[in-house]
């Protein structure tokens, strides 16, 4: 173990519901998710954030949101959207200082539950989920 | 002028207060800030949303995004922390039908006022504020 949660599940000391990765990231669901599928994107290199993080980690971040937002969409997560979120920096609410974006799915009519899981966050079988997000991925 | 408001703003039939452009995209201030120095950064052809935007713009689009956040953090915007978003379909609050990355730069202690400017949001001297990212995105 590391001082850093992001790190240990990277190299596989801390359990997470991985649904992707590939040579320069991991992704897994958030365990305070604020929707069913809340998953988080992380380089496999620890940088704190954006300023110390390297050019070619930072897109592969970016390009595996993506990839998630659209399985989102395809899978029978049945999203209607997807908010893509890097909160850098404490002020900007990052509370996991190893770069990290948020990748959360969202449902027509939802706002107000969303308002309210910001209160409430809590899982929702995390490894049913990931599951139906990994089988949607390896079909790219 | 074209059906499409960041159509126009990219190819100058509307104004913008732009901070900064490359072959790509075009980054310019929200006129309805969540806070000074908001800007948007929107890629040069037109996609609704991230399912039918080409990997390069959207790449563009996120490394732009990066440097932005960097220039809020050095310039005398002097941001603390900066929150990268995209809102992806109706549902996750896009409200421009082309794709936009959100960069707002965050003060320490400013969560109150970022949650009052959710419902408040107003105009904060846009040029003023657009000089000032526009310059420190040039000393690069
Ligand atoms: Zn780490
Ligand atoms: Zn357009």
């Amino acid at each position: 173990m590391t001082a850093c949660i992001f790190c240990d599940i990277v190299d596989g000391s801390a359990p997470a519901s991985r649904v992707y990765e590939n040579d320069t990231v991991v992704a897994f669901l958030d365990i305070r998710p604020l929707a069913r599928g809340h998953t988080l994107v992380v380089p496999r290199t620890h940088a704190s954030g954006i300023a110390d993080l390297d050019p070619v980690s930072a897109d592969a971040v970016f390009t595996a949101g993506r990839k998630i937002a659209a399985a989102m969409r395809q899978s029978s997560i049945a999203a209607d959207g997807v908010n893509l979120l890097v909160n850098d920096g404490r002020a900007a609410m990052q509370t996991v200082f190893h770069h990290h974006m948020h990748v959360v799915p969202r449902w027509s009519g939802d706002k107000l539950k969303f308002a309210a899981q910001l209160l409430t966050r809590r899982p929702h079988e995390l490894e049913a989920t990931a599951a139906v997000l990994r089988e949607a991925l390896a079909q790219d």
